[in-house]
């Protein structure tokens, strides 16, 4: 049986455990919704000040050239780049998942149409994150095509002879069941299909190499394992043989060849900043820059390959310790236990009451979210761990807590079962 | 002739005078740039600060519900509302103008075309902000559809019997134009036309009347008579009758009747907020509210009608003065005399020079900018007047300032004709 000391040696041999330091961690909490919301870097307070007082205060429409903020989603893409698999120059960062999803699904369904007339069908999970699946039918609806969407097991073999494009999440929402990016992307090619990637969950989280896999298109997110801050905006990179191609529909003057030259027609940038629109929220990017930074921090210690030697230690002890600990409470795990299908997140399910279990843990500090099932799926209790700066302590305190609400039964208070906006 | 003392005169019966204290003004700056990029409220930095290290900081997670962030957009856009005559719950602040153009325009296109299949053409200015022109070229581009440019002067005689849409900007970016919504709006629904408004200059800078305009649709800008900060979030209005008609295309979760629900298929919000789409940037949203307040300050004092008076008085005492003290310099006037005609901008000419005499200026504290002409219209000296902020004394040492660098020639020095990134 693993032990609270064993979980404290842990944290004692971890080459990472210095980065949390650069994180403003609420001492009674543990935070395991780092997939949800990253926790703030400390040098965001600070930052995010500037930006308003001196860059905004004084500064005024001067800091459009002076401080830097009409490059910030070049240079902050070059910052996401180095996570991705990406090369500088290839990313920006810019509006949310769901627009540059728009827009890259856009571009990636005009290449596969020009290239044979016959494709019109839009492949993905049924359990991709749900704005994903709105975009597609969305846009299917304006093209003439169709969203086809299987499940995790069958994408593969739904590559027939009329599909334009696979739209994945590499990461899934619910589970933390990992793609192969690689293996999926060959075999959509050897179908004559392009991949559109969805790194939301996996940009910071897990090692992701677009160049490798060969990919087509990809977008993420901020917010998440990049500790953007909320609602922090968001990242597409496409590869250089679409990129110029296509324009996307989404036409903004950030997105001109000479966007202050003000000229009534539209001729799109070279290169990515084709995929930008308009005018960009510039104290949020700040706040996006500091999350990057903190990611950054860990090139030296090993970066994204030591990050994930971490983040499967904490998710092994995550499932261990529920499996030793909270036995015969009716919980059944949703993440796959081989390490190459699994992100950086544990979900477990419940038949009952996974709702109140969430609540009454945020109750005691312990934070996770509950996602919803349906009549194909369970209700999920979700836990994410980000190895920046969750502790192989937090792990064991977490599994208490999640023990002592099993045992004590406190869940099934009324308080426990109140619905809210966000869950 | 008028003095400076006339000018403090002024300062010293101006009504609103005190809504200046609400806002941070560099003390060496005479900004009248605030059409580009308003001035920063006293409020924002403790305010945005909270929201970093407090709802961020510490709530994390929970400050989507706690802290009120998911309702910003509905929270927000009623504090809109009430500056451009729309209701409380017709107006959401959310994405970029661009974006919101895109789905307001493709909308109208939708409308329009249902009621009548043989309306294919959008009817915009030349002269409109090139952004506009870029989606609408875009959208039409995709839908089939035609954007047809004409001059300000012919847009009545416009709305031929093929046309579905009239998209213009309330007042001209470059020359501070301002059209009567009202009467265009009523001679283009005459003809069977929609109407698209963009507020970017007017919102909080002349008052507006969407409802008595019986205006279809509209959106606007946050960060520049709003104050919101360095690329605000923006806002979007859609008249009752057309909202529930139709999905917009870019359908995020935002926008889904139940988003936390996470059902795979897609079913639209009632109301403004099917015209959301993903998770916005809080931080900006923060601050922009911040902005929105400084306006609503202004409401016990008269409101719009009061700033609007205030407005006229500046605009015309800096084309007095102008006229008055730098004659014979070849500068000539781009905005309307006629007040019913006229922003809250003045916008000069002048054959030569114009950039580096803006440049000039700002070298001297002085805060304009620059537009660029083309084969049919000039380079522009451009000048926003923000009643909430800007006194009469400011007009005058703004015109005393850009008498000295006409007299002085200074404007012909090298260092005043560097090109940047930003304009």
């Amino acid at each position: 049986m693993t032990t609270l000391e064993d979980c404290r040696a842990l944290d004692g041999q971890d080459p990472l455990r210095a980065l949390r330091e650069l994180f403003t961690i609420p001492p009674e909490l543990i935070y395991l919704d780092g997939n949800s919301l990253g926790v703030m870097p400390k040098a965001a307070p600070e930052r995010v000040a500037r930006a308003v007082t001196e860059e905004w205060g004084v500064g005024l429409i001067r800091s459009w050239n002076s401080a830097g903020w009409y490059e910030m989603p070049q240079r902050l893409g070059d910052k996401v780049a180095g996570l991705i698999g990406a090369r500088a120059g290839e990313v920006v960062v810019t509006d949310t998942t769901s627009i540059n999803l728009y827009k890259v699904l856009s571009a990636a369904l005009k290449v596969a149409r020009r290239h044979s007339t016959g494709r019109s069908v839009v492949v993905s999970e049924r359990s991709n994150f749900p704005t994903d699946l709105y975009i597609a039918q969305a846009l299917c609806k304006e093209q003439g095509c169709e969203l086809h969407l299987v499940e995790d097991e069958d994408v593969e073999a739904a590559m027939a002879d009329d599909v334009a494009v696979l739209m994945l999440t590499q990461v899934n929402y619910r589970t933390g069941a990992l793609h192969d990016m690689r293996a999926v992307t060959q075999a959509a090619h050897a179908a004559g299909v392009l991949v559109v990637w969805d790194l939301a969950h996996s940009a910071g989280a897990v090692p992701v190499d677009l160049h490798q896999a060969d990919a087509d298109f990809a977008i993420g997110c901020g917010y998440k394992y990049l500790n953007g801050g909320p609602g922090a905006p968001a990242f597409v990179w496409v590869h250089s043989r679409h990129r110029d191609e296509f324009e996307q529909p989404l036409a903004g003057w950030w997105s001109h060849a000479a966007p202050f030259e003000f000229t009534p027609d539209y001729r799109p940038a070279a290169g990515i900043a084709r995929y930008l629109c308009g005018t960009q929220p510039v104290l949020s990017l700040v706040a996006l820059e500091c999350g990057l930074d903190t990611m950054l921090a860990a090139e030296p210690l090993g970066g994204m390959a030591a990050l994930r030697r971490k983040s499967l230690a904490l998710t092994d002890l995550f499932i261990r310790l529920v499996e030793e600990r909270c036995a015969g409470h009716g919980l059944g795990l949703a993440t796959p236990r081989d390490h190459g299908r699994r992100g950086s997140q544990v979900c477990l399910t419940r038949s009952e009451g996974a709702h109140a279990i969430v609540q009454a843990l945020i109750a005691r500090g312990v934070i996770g979210d509950f996602r919803a099932g349906d009549a194909r799926q369970p209700d999920i209790l979700r836990f994410g761990f980000t190895p920046l700066y969750i502790g192989f302590e937090d792990v064991w305190n977490a599994v208490e807590q999640l023990k002592q609400v099993l045992d004590s039964g406190e869940w099934q208070r009324p308080e426990f079962h109140q619905k809210q906006a966000v869950t």
